[in-house]
């Protein structure tokens, strides 16, 4: 197994935790919980097969799809362990984004794509999956949340990759990379309130 | 005409009908009905013709435009005379739930996709144009309500394609088992309130 | 460097600069500007790409992205000058989609589509862009505001795409129908009020 294909794994269980951990909230049955944790978990991958005129991961290899059903069922059943949903949903969004950046950016070098697209294809694969939860579940998108860094982790973590990968780095050490800066990052920001400057209109309008 | 092509028809028709109904409720103009019938009575085809690197069935054929926009012309004129439209909608939902599930589990099965990838055809299919139309539309996505089988109705269609196939019946029989079994679970929780254990966690926390 | 591709251009950028206020009304960050300027910008696009089976136009030439991450950080800083964002916002997004459907309506016709994949086209690319933007900033969609012509503006101008084209016009002069049909009709119904009867059942019912 080469290891885009492991990261491509990682990212869909844990993303796949996060939707299963929303339909808790939702208070869904099993069922739920694994269509939630599907359309998370394999939404940022199957974007990115699409745009890529590749077929989706889960149709070449149905592995995906028992790992996003185990993970629904796991988080079924334990969820009422977890002291805060929220901050697990938090937490494993941050560590799932760094991961599927990595694979997102990462097939897309090794697929020859330019550096702008490689950028682009991170973010997507990164944030559509997590973007299509929220959406579904009718929560406020993480991408969006007002006064926290979200895509900028992606695109930091995705221009790792191109950095990496210019100066001659194997690939496995870009992943590796990439996935340290857009978690770091995220956890920057979650843990210690990192942002960027937010628009502020001078005199408030409308 | 192959019955698949007649089940995608009939699916196709219904959903529309479900799409321009919800338009009447958000009190749009004709054009409005036709959009919303074409997005909720397309949408899951085109996901599935999109996943499984088809041209889109309206692409193909373009008989399948002037089928919603019938749907919507009809509605449009006739939606007063209707008791309850919320009803109505729900249960041509539920009707065209089964069709669709049926057409997009047969289409996958047709292709010889394996098994796990026939059952995540057969639900997206059968939820992408429903799920749609209540995401464009804000309203709350049947998909996800709570206490209610949606999801699982399809997954169990899905499920009865494989198993009938599996032994051997002929694909018109698959798809009517498949569109029976969709549609009387479907019922059985709107009229009889079948449900799933919901996610429950003891003690309430957040 | 082709009219289409003129127009693709001119859709794009002027759909991102929409994207970008939407941002700086939800007082996101400069990253979180770019993010919804290139939902937006490359959204109706990239769905008419998917669709027709060919590459999203920014996958072939990134100087789309260039162009809507131009337009991010223009509106970033400048959006505090205008008077109202919400009327620029409005105003730009008419234009972007009489642009949008001539590039969307344009090219199918190129592709020797048949008429009604040409409308069909026209407004998928016209409205996925906003919709996607409105969708993803949890706004009301512009594309179903009750009383107002939106979907209806795009099917006028796809028609003008096809009958300009059937009665031997010229490409080029075919897209300025387009477009002029388009933003005109949608002009008027901001400024003029114009509207198409909407859905009124005789008694309220639910």
């Amino acid at each position: 197994m080469t290891p885009l294909v492991l990261l491509d794994y990682a990212a869909v269980l844990v993303f796949a935790l996060t939707g299963a951990l929303v339909a808790s909230r939702a208070q869904l049955d099993i069922v739920g919980f694994a269509f939630l944790a599907g359309v998370t978990g394999l939404g940022g991958g199957t974007l990115r097969d699409v745009l890529l005129d590749r077929p989706p991961i889960w149709v070449a290899d149905q592995t995906y799809l028992g790992v996003v059903t185990g993970a629904a069922v796991l988080v079924f059943f334990t969820a009422h362990l977890l002291e805060s949903r929220m901050k697990a949903i938090l937490w494993l969004d941050a560590l799932a984004l760094g991961v599927a950046v990595a694979a997102g950016a990462g097939l897309a070098q090794r697929l020859g794509q330019p550096p702008a697209v490689v950028l682009v294809m991170g973010i997507a694969t990164g944030c559509a999956g997590g973007l299509a939860r929220d959406v579904v579940a009718n929560e406020v998108p993480l991408v969006l949340k007002q006064g926290e860094l979200y895509v900028t982790c992606a695109l930091a973590g995705s221009l790792a990759t191109v950095l990496a990968v210019g100066v001659g780095a194997p690939p496995a050490l870009a992943a590796a990379l990439t996935a340290l800066v857009t978690i770091g990052l995220r956890a920057g920001s979650l843990a210690l309130g990192w942002r960027l400057p937010v628009y502020k209109p001078r005199p408030p309008r409308v």
